[in-house]
């Protein structure tokens, strides 16, 4: 039996879409007749690349930061992350107005310690392991008081990923499922949530590297199955699976297709040459999914969640 | 003087905005905090990488082949070229049902004549001479019957391209001025037709690569002075300005601001990694104008189209 935590439901979801709709983007949705012919299907592809920040993930840290009390939020908020969140959850604070507080290792792309350091977060250095990140992270909350927003392991994160899930179906009621990827399953477990008390009969499915199927493994053996070091080029899918989401996940995602590292990235190309809108590995991997005929989706009408578009010009995979 | 020579109205936009509005896209505008922070003004970019084909090329082509009379269509349409033109002639033929020939330089980018064959057109090669081209599409002319499209220098091809501007301004109707590239001068021609037909108090301004400055020095001269074989990156700019162009823009246009190869460069990346949208070298140099204030736009309200998106990503310019 898999324990049931306490997730969010619709209600925390639609109660999430009106405290960020003030500050994050409608993103639009895009078709391509390309794509549709290879995967022999319609694709609405919810473009969150072009969210604030670049990525969906800013939802749910706009989400959790306006969730604050006056009180907790006079303290600022923490995270350790070197990836989109740490940059969304500085976004938040400075439309809040409040501190952020970032733990980045001392290896992190200067590029992304740039970008966070560019939305006012204040940021503290360590040693690239994730103990040591955890226990910086411990030292600046204790020292300031700031609440520790997680990426992915937070009911307010979930229910603030979720509203993407809720757009999409609004544009696109008559959709027959909808794919994300999945890395720490904040996306994945939010928009089963949204998009399953919207359309009971609609599927939803998460799409994961082969190179690190943690998600895969543990869906099937009903039971949290960590990855070690994942050598995958979806680098925003190296994450494993959070113990809330992996319960939101068990119970509500009709299932985990895997693809290869090959496949990512020529789908990736794909995308780019022709839809020309720049796209982060990790989204490719639904998109590989779906040509790779890995999900049955002949002649459906399938939602894709573009998650982000924070790519590294100078070391494109091909 | 410059003699005026027969060019469309806002009449003829509108009906080509009818004609075509069944097969081009609409297509998004999108803005950016950090572009606006930059130029010190509102930037609104009209996406027409994000139109068929990649390219506001389409809308010029479809309203020209759908403008020809059931018999003239039947013996097909014809070009000479390597670029989004030819894609766009050939993908609107296909629409119809109607032959395409293209000419193209038997040294064109194998990924350029693979495009067009996969949209049907029969494609005869030539020397990589302007006039080989022209001889060869004489030939073709000759032997089929079928009607040249200009890529610019044609009053049909004008009309479409000026819809864009028609969209623009029906979306954001308080904008001060709308800068386009100009190249052949089809888009800045149309552009100046529809927003100065709506909007009289509006700018139009067009941006030149110094490197092929040909458009500038016409229109400072008041005469045509085409520009010999140009080294510009915005590879989409490197043709001279034509007849019925530059009669339209001496008359319509208000300035035309030129910009080094290094900022277009520069600017083409910072929209890449700040929009996560893939732009042309060709789109970049509008923003390169504003951001290196050739052009006065401080606090104003700014349409740019973005012309096109089709790159070839093994040759990045960076």
């Amino acid at each position: 039996m898999t324990p049931t935590l306490k997730g969010p439901d619709l209600d925390d979801v639609k109660t999430a879409q009106q405290i960020i709709k003030k500050y994050a983007n409608r993103t639009p949705i895009f078709t391509s007749k390309s794509v549709d012919k290879r995967a022999s299907a319609n694709i609405f592809f919810k473009c969150e690349n072009f969210q604030k920040v670049g990525a969906f993930k800013f939802r749910g840290a706009c989400n959790a930061v306006f969730s604050l009390s006056e009180e907790e939020a006079r303290k600022g908020v923490a995270t350790h992350s070197s990836g989109n969140h740490a940059q969304a959850v500085a976004l938040a604070a400075k439309i809040r107005g409040i501190p952020a507080y970032v733990v980045m290792p001392e290896n992190a792309p200067k590029v992304k310690v740039k970008a966070v350091k560019g939305y006012r977060a204040k940021v503290t250095f360590c040693e690239s392991t994730l103990e040591a990140r955890e226990t910086t992270l411990e030292e600046v909350v204790q020292k300031t008081g700031a609440t520790f927003i997680h990426p992915y392991d937070d009911a307010r994160v979930i229910a603030g990923q979720g509203t993407a899930a809720i757009e999409l179906l609004e544009d696109k009621p008559d959709l027959d499922l909808i794919i994300t990827p999945v890395g720490g399953g904040g996306l994945l477990s939010g928009t089963s949530i949204s998009a399953k008390a919207i359309k009971p009969n609609i599927k939803v499915i998460g799409a994961e590297p082969e190179m690190a199927d943690d998600a895969y493994r543990s869906f099937k053996a009903g039971r949290l199955i960590p990855v070690k070091d994942p050598n995958t080029v979806a680098d925003g899918l190296r994450t494993s699976l959070g113990q809330l989401p992996f319960s939101i996940i068990t119970n509500n995602v009709d299932d985990i297709a895997t693809v290869s590292e090959d496949s990512i990235i020529e789908s990736m190309r794909f995308i780019w040459e022709r839809m020309n809108m720049i796209i982060e590995a990790s989204c490719a991997v639904p998109v590989a999914a779906v040509f790779d005929k890995k999900i049955e989706i002949d002649g459906k009408k399938v939602g894709i969640i573009i998650t982000g578009g924070n790519v590294d010009l100078d070391n494109l995979p091909w």
